[in-house]
């Protein structure tokens, strides 16, 4: 059971955006700058960013919706994001991402956290500022995101088929987001 | 020296603002109806609940804007902001708020903190569905924006009195963010 009640029964933060559709615009506007606009780091590798600092946050529903799409949109199955989460250093991905992933994960902890030697790490193996900048705001903004979703006590549903359906939808935040207003 | 190579000499979440007018857009929209919107709770309170969240999350930049605008929004001086940074329980303020502090102040830690305990104080001291939501959201945004600024390590004036002159604007965010566009 949620902390407040709700307007309608749907999990996570979409029963957020249905219960307060003034903040879900400015959310979803930035998850879709953030995670679908215009960028030199791919749509799977921002997923991932998100997903991983949404572990690190032990939040399920967020962790599970962004585990799914990073899959989908890196091309590859659960298994790759499951082990990025297990071990960063050891995954299957460029050393650019590595040192992307340990900028958010420093960042979940506290933004004082981000050290000289990860910009170091981060800009040795390939990362221009922009990049770096993107990183630290999205594991930032899933920081409020993973807080937003459980701080309310929000539902997660268990069957992994939820997540994948949604990680289907490749047109982004805010089209998700009209669909779900205009059906509510 | 911030992390990255900013285009302009602007502190703090500005320079950010600056460097990435596409992000810096949606943030603005979130903080625009968060802390000015319609609200039961006036523009004082929830300017208080960003300033003690960032000061949990020892953020100078974002503590150092949101006492001083939450001072003159509640017609106080920055001792009021101060004591309620000391010592929540203490403080000459509504329980009321009191209760929605600690709501803020356990998003702080981690959405999975907050219980239900808080919330029945919250809603014993008059507190409704919405306040509780907005409470949770103001919070966990702050924790994003105290990391963006942090975690890209920018630049806070020591100078109290760029702040109290920052709050002296009561036009709201995006107002705020156009004029630093346009001088850009």
């Amino acid at each position: 059971m949620p902390h407040i009640t709700l307007n309608s029964d749907e999990p996570g933060i979409r029963g957020l955006f249905r219960f307060r559709p003034e903040t879900a615009l400015p959310l979803n506007e930035l998850a879709e700058v953030l995670l679908c606009g215009e960028s030199t780091l791919s749509r799977g590798e921002r997923e991932l960013i998100g997903a991983y600092v949404s572990a690190l946050n032990a939040c399920r529903f967020c962790y599970s919706t962004h585990a799914a799409i990073a899959a989908v949109q890196l091309g590859e199955d659960l298994v790759l994001v499951e082990k990025v989460r297990a071990d960063v250093a050891r995954a299957p991905i460029s050393d650019k991402l590595k040192a992307l992933l340990g900028i958010a994960g420093a960042v979940q902890e506290s933004g004082q956290k981000v050290s000289e030697q990860h910009i170091t790490t981060a800009r040795e193996a390939g990362a221009t500022d922009i990049e770096i900048h993107d990183t630290v705001l999205i594991a930032a903004a899933f920081c409020m995101f993973n807080r937003y979703v459980d701080g309310l006590d929000t539902f997660a549903p268990d069957d992994p088929a939820v997540y994948a359906a949604r990680a289907q939808r490749t047109d982004g935040y805010l089209a998700v987001l009209a669909d779900s207003l205009r059906l509510g």
